[in-house]
């Protein structure tokens, strides 16, 4: 099959989209308000764009109630954020976070994590997760539909400090596949890594 | 362990970013140069941003050559590409199409892969794929460093047209488990997506 992406004449209930650009990493994001709530919530458009500066993005829609997401609202009120890796132990916690919560909800209490300070930036990290990164924002660019009407937005962020459970570390390298990472797929589904395979490059 | 990513002290061989931002799903891009040349080549720091319209972008690192690399070049130059999905069948093929070649290599040949005319664009999908998204560019961001050098560039494309292989869909929904899509991991390493599983949104 094939459809028009911009009609989006697909005609099935849901736009497959989401179900073939997969799997899709899951940043487990915690920002913080000017006021000082935290707030933590998943984003599977997310991924990181370069390594060398580091550099990670995120896909950010309308909030359920409308106007942005808190998550957005709070980079460019703060500037500065934390990618949790989302893993199979804390998938539940994870989906909880999801919730379509007012500004003022901790969605740690709500989930029942633990903060642990970050060392370079101000929103703490989930004090159980196997890896984080630390980032202050870059630059938001605009993603507009055909009308010209901007609801969806990229978020860049340039990656401060990188945190790792040296559980997972094993002789210089990080053993990806124990740290179990969950990714989204479409509709409500998810798929864990719990192997891994090796391809060496050609040349 | 904690490191920071602008002074990179991991001390490790390798940086191990890759081995956390998993698991990265993979863009395996046709692009074409203003001659015609076709160019095929996979990149893992890619994802959708956005569903309603659909945007895709991906990281555009150096070519070993020095340089941007031939996709990049050849989407400002002809501003159109097709993503296909890289599932477990084509892993080879996709991997041989990683070579770091001249401009003028045609990596379908190269992989011993078809070619399939798209519905919108004028860059070929690879015939064998389970899904590909036809694109045209919309937006380069360069990703600069500390001393403003910049190297890297996110890259972030519409979706115009969206195929996928009857096969996959049924009653309506794409059964993304069985295109069995590749991922990638840190250092050497892939994961496979075989199976899924569900968790409903708390709201």
């Amino acid at each position: 099959m094939f459809y028009d992406a911009i009609r989006n004449d697909h005609g099935f209930q849901y736009d497959p989209f989401k179900a073939i650009v997969v799997p899709r990493p899951i940043g487990w994001i915690t920002s913080m308000a000017a006021d000082g709530t935290v707030n933590l919530a998943p984003y599977s458009f997310f991924n990181a764009f370069s390594q060398d500066p580091h550099y990670v993005a995120y896909g950010s829609g309308t909030a359920a109630r409308g106007g942005p997401k808190d998550t957005l609202s709070n980079l460019e009120a703060t500037k500065e954020f934390v990618v949790n890796l989302a893993t199979w132990d804390l998938r539940e916690q994870m989906n909880l976070s999801s919730t379509n919560a007012a500004p003022d909800v901790d969605e740690f209490e709500l989930a029942g994590l633990e903060r642990e300070a970050s060392a370079l930036v101000a929103p703490p990290r989930v004090k159980q997760v196997a890896a984080a990164l630390e980032c202050r924002h870059y630059q938001t660019v605009p993603l507009p539909g055909d009308d010209g009407t901007v609801r969806d937005h990229m978020v860049i962020g340039r990656v401060l400090g990188i945190y790792i459970d040296d559980r997972f570390i094993d002789d210089g390298r990080v053993d990806t596949a124990a740290m179990k990472p969950i990714s989204r797929l479409g509709y409500s589904e998810y798929a864990v890594v719990t192997e891994a395979f090796r391809m060496r490059r050609p040349d």
